[in-house]
């Protein structure tokens, strides 16, 4: 809770708008995810190890890891943009530099840049085992800022 | 059958090993991925649409489509590295250019370059409704060739 | 002249913006990059050798390689574009798998999605000796339609 | 010079190496590079405008800002790789997210992950005008260890 590079905490109504985006994944619930928390351009998610996420070595198979941080980064992105908008992942790049091993895969996203119609973001990934969270990957994403249609906002 | 993408057909101990690869993974089964086929410097997945794949407006979650794109790619790799050797997603780079609806997601991988430390490949992705096949992403991958230890190579 | 990956002819005021475009860049005068065609999607430019675009083994330089490619992406992607807009790099990633040795470094740009506000490119890379092409690179990248604003437009 | 984020000095002996290895890369000296500092893992670049290095609109030209951010990356990793080693460039992704326009161009790459055979870095691009920093890009790039060849070092 004291992680220093949290952001500044979002109103209730777009907090709210961001676990109802997330309940609406039906992908989240297979995989077990958890949204932990939310701030103004800042996500964490998180994801208990299970034995059905793995890949051959037991470790968290590399599209669950490429899962985490792509939607880590889209709630990071999703907080900062209108609240009447929709969020959509242009492209992500994703290094993987560690064997993710542990009780725990953790994605934290982050805003670098916040612009009308794409927003940048940067996801660290990290696995935690007894408490220690040892870094496995980190990603670089673009996102599209989705204006209502007009026809659409009208009905 | 008559794709004229795919290469040389691999002999019967590579594809045998590609396949027990395949299945050494829980996280397909949990997916649904089905390998279709395996050549020398090729191979396709599929995934058959279900609910629990989607993100939020029913179409298959980002997650889902970076995971077939990283398999696919990882794969094809797999075919052109030394029988007893392993292999390493070090990163890929996803560009999502269209929404992903259909019945199937499919992700056909192929070798650019085949070094020996590192395999660079390219996925591209459609999705399947009614035959026709959509472009809906594509991704550029690197690889490592993990090398069996000498060590454990002689035990 | 017979390259079958070109595509179809540009009208004669595209391709004078396109060569207006270039020549508009003092960087591609520094290097002694050619725009040696352009077609609708498509884009070749060539950089003959010169030992100052080199690193520190003679061959052409990394920087060079990427400016080639991202240059090329974005003439094809200019080339789909509406007359009046400009054309902005969001993005891209080139993968270099072979030492770039030649005489000429050659970059093809192809338009692989063309949206409304994003369009998404393909550019591979080649060294030219003795009339012979050698892949050495190949990049993905991101453009952004810089849409006239309607102040401007309007003066 | 109170620059947090840089590292640990580097010895004599590995300075020299940075600087001789700068020092042998004529493109620098046709771009105007400037090798600001090396510690043990990090490096900053920086390079004045001229003309001659932008593209339509007057800017640092892409391709620039992608040379700059190759090259620094390049270099945080050369700072943590055996000393008999070279480097070479596996991959990069840029992301440009503002108009590179400044009196300087600078770049600051760091290490992430540091393996025997890969080596990870992040690159972070500003450009200064009248002393102040505007953060204009980001790069995540891979980069290999060069091994010298038995036969080359017994020579």
């Amino acid at each position: 809770m004291s992680d220093p590079s949290v952001g500044l905490a979002l109103d209730a109504v777009r907090l709210e708008k961001l676990h109802r985006m997330f309940a609406a994944q039906p992908f989240m619930g297979l995989l077990g995810v958890v949204l932990v928390r939310a701030d103004h351009g800042h996500c964490i998610m998180e994801l208990p190890y299970r034995p059905d996420l793995s890949q051959q070595n037991g470790f968290f198979h590399g599209g669950v890891i490429g899962t985490l941080a792509d939607n880590a980064g889209g709630f990071a992105g999703a907080s900062v943009m209108p609240l009447d908008s929709g969020v959509l992942t242009v492209e992500y790049k994703l290094n993987i530099f560690a064997p993710a091993d542990g009780d725990t895969l953790i994605a934290k996203g982050h805003v670098l840049k916040h612009g009308k119609t794409l927003v940048i973001t940067r996801v660290d990934l990290f696995t935690r085992r007894d408490g220690h969270d040892k870094p496995v990957a980190t990603a670089l994403q673009t996102l599209m800022v989705m204006q209502p249609r007009p026809a659409l906002a009208a009905s």
